[in-house]
């Protein structure tokens, strides 16, 4: 059986905050919650390239299916990457999401394999945008 | 420009234990480390579906790179769901998970939209295991 992942899932504090920045900032398109559900805060969902989902969850309800009384933001336990087409959606891509609120953890700079940064969006979660000259996306 | 996760980098106490749990428990074929650098404990990746790749980074190099001093587990920071293509495979992951010494969440189970299980790993990543009928995968 050939290992996948078809949804992330990760925790916010606010979720309305949350989907904002993905959605009015950095310009995802959500599925969810669509125009008829727009107050609706169980989640928030997004779909990706290749079939992915990137859902938005509330960070307690993400301690109490996991298990554990509390949940003590960390930036640690995983990053994403997203690998883009042009090495100017980069810096377009860092530009929204600090409009947007985001922490950046490093500013597009030039590295032996390619073109990259780093941020924190608005609960800690880290993401790395990467542009490679033999990508061919 | 299509939002898209091209690599979810996660967390690990022990490289070489968190690397066996994913290629030997699960099952799933490691890029790297190959066999000409079975000794190497900077990373391990996994190739998932779709042009997704699944990395084990050190803990305290993800707490660096983060800029935050320490890195205490949590559980509800994120979680992964993989969709299978038959029910039983859910039984099959899950014993396996177990077998490998992962935590079980809930065992595998009926819910209305399907059948489902989840685990912690050995770093304490939840990972949702998932039957749905409708799926044509």
């Amino acid at each position: 059986m050939t290992p996948r992942v078809n949804i992330i899932t990760v925790a916010v504090a606010d979720l309305k905050k949350s989907l904002a920045f993905y959605r009015d900032a950095l310009g995802w398109p959500a599925w969810w919650p669509d125009k008829e559900n727009e107050d609706s805060t169980d989640h928030a969902a997004f779909k990706l390239e290749n079939g992915l989902s990137f859902v938005l969850y509330p960070r307690e309800s993400m301690a109490r299916e996991a298990g554990q009384p509390e949940s003590r933001p960390n930036s640690a336990e995983f990053s994403l990457t997203q690998i883009v087409p042009h090495k100017v959606d980069v810096d377009d891509l860092i530009a929204r999401a600090e409009a947007g609120g985001a922490e950046i953890l490093s500013r597009p700079h030039d590295q032996p394999w390619g073109y990259s940064a780093r941020f924190k969006d608005l609960d800690g979660h880290v993401w790395e945008i990467m542009w490679q000259p033999s990508d061919v996306n």
